[in-house]
């Protein structure tokens, strides 16, 4: 059976409560109404076991929120069922927020409410008063990432507001502590104007470690990220740009370990000119790349194009040395990679046959991607998407934790290429020559000798290019 | 023996790593020699026992940091001690800052990645652009306060800048957490100007459910407050003035309870007219008082002081209805109740003379008050100070989480004067008439039931004054 884009998700599951009659082959005709309608059964806890009435939590994954409904239609029809709740799995994970604050010690006694706080804490203060860069060892600051975003490029949810914008910043702030053992906040910001962006997060700065800007559209992200890094003396790092830039870099090595294929001798093309395909085509020609066309929805990016904003212009200024133009299967032609961050089924095998042969395919867009997996791999001989449920999962994850992780060790003023390019090669190092396949080039985003790995190599490089606040711990 | 400010403290507590031989009298000698210098001995831990060599680790309390010098030093000139290591109490609970962030839930499979974060989290985000009020329930805004400050009038050190007050705001952060649950985040502000501090924090309040302002030197900081609480839909809250004034009416109330006086027909004199004593004045009109007179450093607050700054000019104005002038001791001759949130040593037994019979005494200037209680308890009938080791210590902790508490439970959008006089209220409430004496006119801060108490009376207020978001929960 073809794999489709709509498989039952956990991300779509569900939490019903049934009651109904005691006897035998009540359950059953539950399970198979769920099982018709095409839901994926889960756990189904007694609640109240009773020799008449059972009560059951039966959890169920559906395709989307039209098909949750379905499945409930189609057991309110079952005779004697009653439906007393139904509950979605996702939402519940999300009442009254996902992280929280944690004391180290509790204020419990005297003791320590007089050490951590007054009196106590005043000399603290003036140990900070006298050395400000004492911040960084006596209070949260040398573990600490604010996570900012103003709610403009939230997933491929577009413009929809800070407020809609904190559950991710949160599940950020949730991935920061989980494989990085850093405590990340997330700030949403009322604005979306540059100027009072970049002041904000100046203000505010003081007691964090670094700056994580995130979802914040193109082209503002650019002049942002620019500004308050020549500002700060902390790292300020968007990772929609560098975090995917560096998994892609990553996964890419380790393509061309398989293809046996030189970077600087490639043709790559990128669909997608926004904050992400800007990142990725600075990152490869960092890293040796000569040939490279970007190309957004109008198609390819040349100087003569009248309709570029100014990061496109920049772009078109410095790739395509073939000054190619036309569509993006004009591009295609002879190429051997296509790097996809733009929108749901862009491209066809047709496409693809017109590339080099046995090209390598990143159809990163989410949660659809420029072209099915299993349709690419009929030409392609690598795949790679954004999606977990495919092999070769391209997962800014496996990036910031660790980049951000090297770069607090050894309280770096700012993330600098050599750091991403070092955070790149230790993710493609993370999987050894035995292991590589064209099925397995990135590493799971579970490994958690990933971000140990990129941090080390971080915090290495971070030293090396001297911007580094102190040595490595 | 008198009580004197310079007890051996906790917050000056030392531990002292110790090798000596290990024969009888050794140890005798070294624990004779802390208590000789004044030091309290602590814990006295043995780390490698030894048939010969002995090391322990000794904790010691001293009054000041040179007297912990001093004792180090009289530990070296003893015979066969070797000292390996000292180490700060204080400055060892602070590094690495004192709060963490938790997540909720693990991200350690594949399903609750799922759920938290992309893809499941869209549906989340969607939710919320369609509603933003729903960010209230599905996000840590609802129970999230942000601790402000931009470190100009940080404990009695005065404008020690940003970085130096951070210990202070994650100690707030984690009274917030221990005495009422909330998620606090500490955010220290690299500016002075009211505007910029305005802005910054208007921009950044969108994820949290109510500002604690702290630690920001009068006048701006009445500007800054009513400027944010007109332009934002959460509480602003000023502890330093609204926190301290609150526990002083509480105080009073129950002073006035033991001595059987209405706050209208008491004379009151406050010292201090920063942001403290102007809130202790305002929120005692609000009760009902009439006759108050406030000093500053200069003398009695009167209209025809030439100069005053805006708020003081307004204090000047709303008070002194006797138009006294001259300086403090005038102001005392007759009063009922003295309330100092000035400076160390203003009062002698001499001045409290001058009151009228059986005064109330509430000397509150940190850490050494107006007078001590020792001394002011021979005149004056019932005796407050901020302090842990006298009786009655009047502490904001005993505010500020309840109020905070009672606001997030209802989604307040401002803590209105009723809000504050019920918590003061409820406060004084926490005794018990039988309880009630001048020794106790105040509740621990370890009790627990305050913090909730005062919650209850200020959802109760706030859903009465029509500033609730929803009904209590």
């Amino acid at each position: 059976m073809k794999k489709s884009q709509t498989n039952p998700s956990v991300s779509y599951s569900f939490t019903v409560r049934l009651t109904y009659p005691n006897r035998i082959g009540m359950f059953a005709r539950i399970v198979s109404t769920i099982g018709r309608c095409g839901g994926d059964l889960g756990a189904c806890d007694i609640v109240t076991p009773d020799a008449k009435l059972m009560t059951r939590d039966v959890s169920v994954r559906a395709r989307d929120v039209s098909h949750q409904e379905q499945i409930v239609a189609a057991l309110r029809r079952l005779a004697d069922v009653k439906i007393t709740n139904v509950s979605d799995r996702v939402f519940l994970l999300h009442l009254g927020g996902k992280i929280a604050i944690q004391n180290k010690v509790p204020l419990t006694t005297r003791d320590t409410l007089s050490m951590a706080y007054t009196p106590g804490v005043a000399r603290v203060c003036e140990a900070i008063a006298a050395d400000p860069r004492k911040a960084w060892q006596l209070t949260i600051k040398g573990n600490s990432v604010a996570v900012i975003s103003d709610g403009t490029a939230v997933l491929g949810l577009g413009d929809i507001g800070p407020e809609a914008a904190l559950p991710v910043m949160e599940g950020k702030a949730m991935l920061f502590k989980e494989f990085a053992g850093i405590d990340a906040y997330p700030i949403c910001l009322r604005t979306k104007a540059t100027e009072e962006i970049v002041a904000t997060v100046r203000q505010l700065s003081v007691g964090f470690g670094g700056i994580n800007l995130e979802d914040i559209s193109a082209p503002r992200c650019f002049d942002i990220e620019r500004q308050l890094q020549e500002q700060l003396d902390i790292p300020v790092f968007h990772d929609d740009q560098h975090g995917t830039a560096v998994v892609v870099l990553a996964s890419l090595l380790n393509a061309l370990r398989l293809t046996r294929q030189k970077l600087n001798r490639l043709r790559v093309v990128i669909a997608g000119a926004g904050a992400a395909g800007m990142a990725i085509t600075r990152m490869l020609q960092g890293a040796g790349l000569l040939d490279v066309v970007v190309c957004d929805r109008q198609g390819v990016l040349h100087p003569k194009r009248p309709d570029l904003n100014s990061s496109k212009a920049w772009l078109a200024e410095h790739t395509n040395p073939r000054r190619v133009s036309g569509r993006l299967e004009d591009a295609l032609r002879s190429a051997n990679v296509f790097i996809g961050v733009s929108g749901p089924g862009l491209l066809t095998t047709k496409h693809l046959k017109r590339m080099a042969p046995k090209p390598i395919v990143f159809a990163l867009a989410n949660p659809t991607p420029e072209i099915m997996p299993e349709d690419a791999a009929r030409v392609a001989l690598i795949v790679a998407t954004g999606r977990s449920d495919y092999p070769n999962q391209i997962n800014n994850v496996l990036a910031f934790p660790g980049i951000f992780r090297g770069a607090l060790n050894v309280r770096a003023r700012q993330i600098t290429e050599a750091m991403k390019l070092a955070a790149a090669k230790a993710i493609a190092g993370c999987i050894s020559p035995r292991e590589l396949s064209p099925e397995y080039i990135v590493p799971s985003v579970f490994n958690r000798d990933v971000a140990q790995r990129v941090a080390d190599a971080v915090q290495h490089a971070a030293m090396k290019a001297g911007v580094a606040g102190r040595a490595k711990r």
